[in-house]
């Protein structure tokens, strides 16, 4: 079967770079942890090893989600939009899903019309990474 | 103030499109509820209005959540990832988030390779839009 013939991906529609948004979601308690891009190399290799893997476009390459880090996300279901050019992805992070070293990316919140941290790194990035990290 | 030098806006990277998508999210359930987009204005708008303002990009134009089907979301919080790439609205959902009549967009499941639905429909769609919807 060639990759285009695949069910699932022939319900995507990626976008003129070839790629589609996907938002990772703690599968119990519903947090959303992170939103990140997928090819449809991506998509295929992450149901095929149910371990998350996006696309970088900064390294315009595969990520496999934990690869430096250790913060893997095991995929529990995946989950496509009604116009299919969203995915949702529940998954069980392992650690914490922000390079910042925060449980998740959303901790800058709206106050009165400017935004303020409303959660603290749980790990140092330098642990993480070995070296800060952009 | 310009619309630039507002401390939100300075804070978001916009596409080259001058978009930035928003992940909206019941704010009590944790329901994942839709991906859309949204540019300067739509943002500037949901702030002020505190209720939750998209762009539509195939009407080119400003897309007040539910102004066509009365399907409102009122804006909770507004959360800016730490990238500044992606916004996360924690909203009250007013009925049903999809065009579709169901509670939210990612209806459409994985299981063994292929999609399955797994939510119907709690409204018509014609109920909602009056005649059919995409």
């Amino acid at each position: 079967m060639t990759q285009t013939a695949h069910p699932i991906l022939a319900a995507i529609r990626f976008d003129t770079n070839g790629l589609v948004p996907a938002i990772a979601q703690q599968h119990d308690s519903g947090e959303v942890l992170m939103m990140a891009w997928m090819n449809a190399e991506a998509v295929l290799e992450t149901i095929a090893t149910r371990r998350v893997c996006y696309y970088s476009r900064s390294r315009a390459g595969l990520w496999r989600k934990g690869e430096t880090s250790g913060q893997t996300q095991r995929l529990v279901d995946l989950r496509v939009d009604c116009d299919g050019d969203t995915l949702l992805l529940l998954v069980e992070q392992d650690g914490v899903a922000c390079h910042t070293g925060r449980r998740n990316c959303f901790f800058l919140a709206e106050r009165d019309g400017v935004l303020v941290e409303i959660a603290a790194p749980l790990v140092a990035p330098e642990t993480l990474y070995g070296h800060k990290h952009g």
